[in-house]
This record gives structure tokens, sequence and C-alpha cells, in this order.
């Protein structure tokens, strides 16, 4: 079969054992064997040689079509990036080190077998340049929707991983690049928007935001060595995920509005909303964090080196485990309290 | 809220974060927490302390509800064990010590509470059983169908696994227990079935194979001591995952249909389909493998001592690895080729 012609064909054309060969074939050949991976894809399991005195760092994370994603909003190669991404960004926000990955497909069957190679060439991309073998996976027939589900192996850096359990009263909360460029990339997919402040440049950022997330792995290494006291990132908004470092934590926090990284095309598109696109749209990846204010400083120093920019947003208060809670000083002045929640699938 | 009314609460009752507590409160303590689990359920990843010189043994799996399984045929704790105990399965046909699961469930939100615990229940009682910790998961929307998605981590023993390549010329070809059980019930839970042969006994035992595979973790740790050459587990069927030995190992097979341990059950039941059931009806979950025959007889007398009957169905033979072969010697005597093929779930 000619190459053209095999990209043409459907999942049904050639069948489940034909497709793992090509999907393979689509990943760099550096990121389906390493001399730690013993046995790669095609045997009942992987087997994979973990670094001496590391613990592992374990996450799994799926996406599903309709729910997580759409396929006239993504070309496939970003589909497959963002895939692996959202797993990577978990051992991020450990300050892991990534290594291998287990990919599963649910699939109905009429997929192109040359876009499922595009979806593989984004996660192999994002895998070569981030250290990490695919290990294996599985194929399943899906009846409605095209899903995906990565599980990501990390290792620990001596032994040492950043938890969401360690925030102290006094500690600064800060995060990582700038908040709501996924959230308000996402509603320029979703609804029609006509403004003359919108250009196609903006939009494309804005986009990409939302479709290609970068794990921030290089600033989990840097947090973890320079003594962040917790850390998770950030997914879920804002307000949906700072309480579950709270919690974790049995602390309180006080943030400031104005002090909040917003992705400047996104408050200048959506004047009445930003702050909501900041604090709930949830998708940024960004590395939420806290530190003593005393590290803050050289923190922030060392993140800027590799181009990354933090931003101290609030801070640790003391609070009760079984009841700790999260206030924001407005763009008023007036502090008040925030109704906290992440976005909850079923609710 | 009292545990009745919770287990009547429907997923989108009691939401995302509520179910997850209530999950892992479904779960024994013993596997959730481990002093090898440094972080277990609620943080961004897990972390994990895996043994010393030992390698990491990795697979997954995936089940769809109308694909692999129906709710009116399985009770949920059946399901739940289901679902774990087709990935030990795995970790059973590579010799693997198995320490670890991650699991993500694809929920629509109409799920009663009190099922999902009763699917959990069922995966905590073979998890303990198995001395496998539940490192975590993820819990996300699924538009029509209820999925259900493992991943188990295993370790070599001594650095050792069984791999599918070792066959060699002159091998004995053999399985554990008996084959069609599983395909006899799966066919009893499909069509009404109506025969003087057919008791409760019979039929439940029948269809208790299909339900509840027992993955031979004994087994496979003995296999890999006794110098077996090859192995992995029935999954697809034999004429299907024995053609997948043959390419890894470059060789060829003869099988003899008079020898297949064929479930009685399924022979006195399905007169007609017996051999079609026990070659190519898949989920068997039994553990195929080679052997020298010098050292089958002292395999196969072990195996007995921990109730594991094994039976020799062939030979390995000399081939190319471009052009496996598998025939078998049928009940008229004669040899005919097999046409070889896994179960494909989109062919």
């Amino acid at each position: 079969m000619r190459d053209e012609a095999a990209a043409e064909a459907t999942v049904r054309d050639i069948g489940e054992f034909a497709l793992i060969e090509r999907l393979r074939g689509a990943l760099p050949p550096e990121t389906v064997a390493s001399d730690r991976l013993t046995i790669g894809i095609g045997d009942d399991a992987a087997i994979w040689r973990p670094t001496p005195g590391e613990s592992l760092v374990v996450t799994t994370d799926g996406l599903v079509e309709g729910i997580h994603f759409r396929l006239d909003w993504t070309d496939r190669s970003s589909l497959g990036h963002k895939t692996l991404a959202v797993n990577l960004s978990d051992l991020a926000a450990m300050g892991a080190v990534p290594r291998l990955a287990t990919l599963t497909l649910g699939l109905r069957g009429d997929e192109r077998v040359g876009d499922l190679m595009a979806f593989y060439e984004g996660v192999g991309a994002l895998a070569r340049r981030t250290g990490v073998v695919i290990g294996g996976g599985d194929i399943v027939a899906s009846p409605t929707a095209l899903t995906f589900h990565v599980t990501a192996l990390g290792e620990t850096r001596g032994g040492r991983a950043l938890l969401r359990s360690g925030a102290r009263p006094g500690d600064l909360i800060a995060v990582s690049g700038t908040l709501g460029a996924s959230a308000a990339g996402m509603r320029l997919l979703t609804e029609p928007y006509e403004s003359p402040r919108l250009n196609a440049t903006t939009a494309d950022a804005l986009i990409a935001a939302h479709l290609r997330p970068e794990p921030r792995l290089a600033l989990g290494a840097l947090l973890l060595d320079m003594g962040a006291t917790a850390a998770m990132d950030l997914s879920d908004g804002l307000f949906g995920d700072l309480p579950k470092v709270l919690a974790a934590s049995g602390v309180s926090a006080k943030l400031r509005a104005d002090a909040l990284p917003v992705a400047a095309a996104a408050r200048a598109l959506f004047p009445e909303e930003w702050l909501e696109l900041a604090t709930r749209g949830g998708e940024d990846y960004e590395i939420l964090f806290t530190a003593a204010p005393g590290a803050f400083a050289a923190i922030r120093n060392a993140a800027s080196r590799i181009d990354i920019s933090l931003t101290a947003i609030g801070e640790i208060v003391a609070g009760e485990v079984s009841q700790t809670t999260l206030t924001m000083r407005g763009l008023d002045g007036v502090e008040r309290p925030i109704v906290t929640g992440a976005f909850d699938h079923f609710r």
C-alpha cells in the first residue's frame, strides 16, 4: 500500500494490528526504544528500568471527544501534543523528571489512519523534546466518542517531590506565565466573535494557548531545587485548584485581583469577563506554587533566566484544616470571600 | 447523608469531588496506603518507591460498555474484579510481581454512587489479595458509554521476565486450566439457551469464568523460575494469541486438537461449536507458554502442587520470521493449516 493510500484508509480498512504498526512508525525512534526500555510496544507489557534510588511519580489523565476536545477545533497533531502535555503538566507540578508514557486509544473505526498518525506525530514530538519513551498502550473500540488515555511515569529528583501539602502561613502564592489565555482561546473557538480589537495574530495566540499548552517541566525542577513549599498545575482554574492546595495544607489564602497576571489579549478582548476567564476558565497548565517570602525573589530571578515569568498573587494565612477559606481583594479594593470550586464534570 | 441515601444518589447528585472520596472509602485501607506509596490518591500524581534492582513492568487495558461488558450481564463487583484482573493477567504472563494500579472512570453522570462503590469493592478485593495498591486515577465525563481504564505496574523478579520472543523449535506448547469456558459463558449470557444438559451450577460456572477471570500470577512466577521459554496470556483466543508468540520468536507451531483442554461443560453444551469456542472464543485469561520438553514435566508437577493443571497441546517447529505458520492435527487425524487471527475490534 502506498503511503498516501494508507493515510486515506480508515481504521476499519486496515484493522487493529496493522494500525499499531503504523502508529509506532509515526513516533520518533528515540521515543519507542532506549537502553532503559528493555521491552517496548508489542509484548504483554513494557519493561522499563528505573533510576536507582528514585521513586516513581505516576499520573493519568484522559481526553474525551465532545468533553475535552472537538475535532473541528483542533488539528490532530495539536491534539496529540495536548494529550501528552496535560499528563506531563502533572509531573511538572511534582518537580518530577518525565520518563515513560502509555497511551490508550478508544476508536470508532471510521477514523482516517493518516489523522491518527498525525496525532501520534504530535505525541512523538513532545515526547522526544521531554525525554519521554512510549512504552505501549491499548486500542479499544469506542461506541461514539474518540478517547485518549495516557498514564505518565516520572521519577523524583534526589528522592524529593513538590507536594500540595506544604503551604505555610506567611508564604507567598505565585503563578507562572499568564492566566486566562486558554479560556479566551476556547471562547473564540466556541462562539463567533467580532471585535475591532481582534486580529488574526492575537486570535491565533489565544487559540494556541488552548490547543497546545506547554508543560512547565523546567520550572517544576527549579521550584523543587529552590525550596517552593507547595505546587500544583492549574487545570481547573485558580479558584478551583488553589482550594486543593489549601485543603491539603490546612491553611487559608488571600489573593489580590490587581496582581493576577491576566493575559493581555484576554483582558482586551473580553472586558467584562477577563477576571472570570483568568480565575475560573481553566486549562492554563501554569504552575501555582507557594514559597516563603524570603525565597521568592531568588526563585523569580532564576525563572526569568529560563524565560518564565512568575507573579506573586497573594499570601497564605492561618486557617483550619476543616474550613479553609479563600478571599480576594477586588479591583475596587474591597476584600470578599471567594466561592471556590473546580469545574465539575457532573454537577 | 445516610449511607443508604448516599448509595441511591447519582454521580450528578454528589459531584466529582465527593465521588472520589466515596470511592476511595470503598477500597480496603491496605490498597490505598503502604510504606512504598509515599503519596497516594489526591495529589497531582502518586509517588511510589520501587524495589532496588528490579525493572518496572507496565501494562494498560481498557473496558468499554457495550464492547467489553454489558451492565445487564454483570454485577458491579465482578466488573471491578475483571477490570483489574485483565491487567494483572498481562503482568502474570510476564512473570511479574503486581504492585500498583491507576484507574480512570469515564462516567455519564447518571450512575448510582452505590453501584460504583460496588465496582470499587470488586477492584479492592482483588487488589488486596494480590498485593496491589491503587495509586490514583482520573474521573472524566463520557458521552454515552461507561468506560474503565487501568494501568498496572509490576516489577521483575530478580531482573527477569517472561517474554513472547523466547520460543525455540522443539519446545512444547502448553496452556493452563481449560479453554472455552469464558466464551461459553458469554454465549449463555448472549442468547437464550435451552438444553437438558444445562443446569444452574454448570451455567453459573461458565458465566463466572467469563465475568470473574482469575489472573494466573502464581503460575507466571513459577514459569519464570522454572525456565519456560516464552509466555503470554490468552485474551484473544488461542488462534489469535499463539501467532503473536510465533511472530515474536520467529518460529512456527503444530497443535493437536485432541490435546486441547476444552472445558467439559463447554464441550457438553455446545457439541457443534466447542472447538471454535476453545480456540477463537477468547477471554480465557489462561497462560499460554512454551518450554523445553525436558523441563515440562517438572513444571507441570510444580503447577499441580498449586492446583493449576497444565496441558501440552503441541510443539514449536522451525519457521521463518517473515512467515510463521500454525497447523493443527484435527480430530480426524488430518493436519491442516490454521487461519490465524485475533479478534479485531474494527474489521
